[in-house]
């Protein structure tokens, strides 16, 4: 299958690419290298040092024989993105491509505008262009877990049935988003189950937990493939983090109580769960969505996880409860359901002591590259108020 | 109260401001204009003649002695938004400054990213500039009926209470918005309902139905003071575009079936409604949801109840029904709830032959205004697939 990656050069996207590619479909990726530029505003970059886009596209050829085009440009451009599919062709595109931290959106107002506007804009262009040049592509887009919020019933995979007052529908499953980020995802899942319906566009909706890991099949064999790695307080992921603290011997910052619980997931599941995906189409009108992660875990339980695997490698290890700097449930209910993509053959990757381990000695290899200032929390969701460490 | 009125120049932010002037709240106006724009663009105009903003505060003045500010810029631009803010200080915030069409945000990608953008980041901007100046100002929205599209069970007022699987919760109604400017309706929904929960905002989304109708009480006096009335394809409402048609001898064009429902209520009951709302403000923190109108009716319906009431005035009649030009179910279960406006004591104007009769009657007088080739529908839903007449 001809599949197209956007964002391409990012933390998932680029070992989707080439995991996409390694399994033997033909892939190009398209980026416009913003998250590069998120590090330079920041004052920020990745724990492990990564190779320009061309460059490592270079050293895939070298590895596996294959060469995978690569389109440089903006979604929010929408000629761009027409010419784009016109050239390639695609039979799937895998969107990657949007601003993906919540505390990134939280900063001020031009960050929340930049990002609503980046993701639903850029998506938005992405479904007319397939409605104009194949409405057959199917789109398969990464949501997040995190449209959901913390309903006191269970989560369902994107839709509910609801039986009300004597009558029964099938209905998309209500959101509370977290963040403003959060919300630009519900606001994608809107338009898109619209243009299925409408347009009879086919969309696999990805609503993903939080990842963690850095290595994986394609990108473990030469270390000018390694993909990014994040451990700053805007696009550090909580496992990731903990890791990282352990390891430099900064304490494992816990926000508030560590009540908080979501879906996590390996890095190589996302990868898994994309190619999944991928080769069992939606129907043309269908917009699927699938809860996209393995395990439930509470922010104090991976914490404690970490603490444990940490000390077992000799390091010794600081739970400190810091101020939230977020809004939200720091002890509620959470129960979400994540069986389709088992249904279609995902083999979870869970997480255990070892797989902690693991991280951490890969974390090792670059821990002179930490900058340490970066980790705390500043970013807080009440504009004003000042954090409290 | 200090009251600001975004989109004043319009449909029903002009008689609305007119409205709270007269009722005895200090009023001031926001708006950019686009609304002539885009008669510009589209070769059409209001039916009845309007004056210029400034021209008609100016009438205002003469009649009521009282002079409305006028605050000339867009939403999209932040920081008038705050500026605004700071310099007027409202206690509540009237918001009808979105572009409100559905064909407009359908007839192709430029429409509808144009739709999207200008209505979500004009909304974020008010958002955070609130946060900002004074979280107590109660923003009043005006959402829409057409966010919750056509479930098979009772629509109710923002939010359902859910049981699944032996637990409960009250949630967001789901959405299921048929056009992209619908969908842009819902994102603000989702980023209004994101700001009360976090921020502490108080906010009251009218979600209003169909709107029909000329005159108010404040501009019934004076032809100067008369609100726009639009007829053509894109930003006629079905009530008033048939009762013109009845007029000049032009087929009433129900789309399809015409069994599409809806709720529908009277220009006189926008300016109540909004009233009532700003009266009543929401808690803080409270993200409150009216369903905003007073009857329903299926399209036939009207275009019969159109055709009886011209007959006894002498017209002759043809109903016509043309291809419909949207995607949507022409046969459909729909029951609204709409019980909270009542109980803060609504009084609905409703819709009959006397009153269409009065309808006719105002557009006969500016009949020789019309524009006919701008009234069949040539946007359609589905790219590409063009219209049969």
């Amino acid at each position: 299958m001809r599949v197209l990656v956007l964002g391409g050069d990012g933390y998932l996207g680029w070992p989707t690419a080439l995991h996409l590619s390694d399994v033997g479909h033909e892939v190009a990726v398209l980026d416009n290298f913003v998250r590069r530029q998120y590090d330079h505003e920041m004052g920020v970059q990745s724990l492990v040092p990564i190779e320009p886009l061309q460059a490592r596209l270079d050293v895939w050829h070298e590895v596996s024989g294959k060469r995978l085009p690569a389109f440089i440009g903006d979604l929010v451009d929408g000629e761009f993105v027409l010419e784009t599919l016109r050239k390639f062709r695609p039979d799937a595109i895998v969107h990657f491509a949007e601003q993906r931290s919540a505390p990134y959106s939280m900063i001020d107002r031009k960050h929340a505008v930049y990002t609503q506007h980046n993701n639903v804009v850029g998506t938005l262009n992405l479904l007319f262009a397939i409605a104009e040049t194949d409405p057959d592509i199917h789109l398969v887009k990464l949501g997040t877990m995190g449209e959901y919020g913390q309903p006191n019933i269970d989560i369902e995979e994107g839709y509910i049935e609801i039986e009300h007052k004597g009558r029964r529908d099938t209905l998309p499953f209500p959101k509370l988003p977290g963040s403003l980020y959060h919300c630009s995802k519900v606001h994608d899942s809107t338009n898109i189950h619209f243009a299925c319906r409408t347009w009879g566009l086919r969309a696999t909706d990805l609503n993903q937990g939080v990842v963690y890991g850095i290595e994986t099949d394609e990108t473990a064999g030469d270390e000018r493939l390694i993909t990014r790695f994040d451990y700053d307080e805007l696009f550090g992921t909580v496992l990731n983090r903990f890791c990282l603290q352990a390891v430099i011997g900064h304490p494992l910052t816990v926000y508030g109580s560590g009540g908080q619980t979501r879906g996590f997931l390996n890095i190589r599941d996302t990868l898994q769960c994309v190619e999944l995906a991928v080769a069992n189409p939606a129907e043309a009108g269908e917009f699927r969505v699938f809860n996209q992660f393995t395990e439930q875990f509470s922010v104090l339980g991976l914490a404690e996880l970490v603490k444990a695997a940490a000390e077992h490698l000799g390091y010794s290890v600081q739970i400190d409860h810091v101020d939230n700097p977020r809004v939200e449930k720091e002890e509620h209910y959470y129960n979400a359901i994540h069986t389709k993509l088992l249904d279609l053959g995902l083999k979870p990757t869970l997480l255990g002591e070892e797989l902690v381990e693991s991280m951490i000695h890969a974390i090792e290899r670059y821990k002179g590259q930490v900058i340490e200032s970066s980790i705390d929390p500043r970013t807080r969701w009440n504009p004003g108020e000042p954090v409290q460490l």
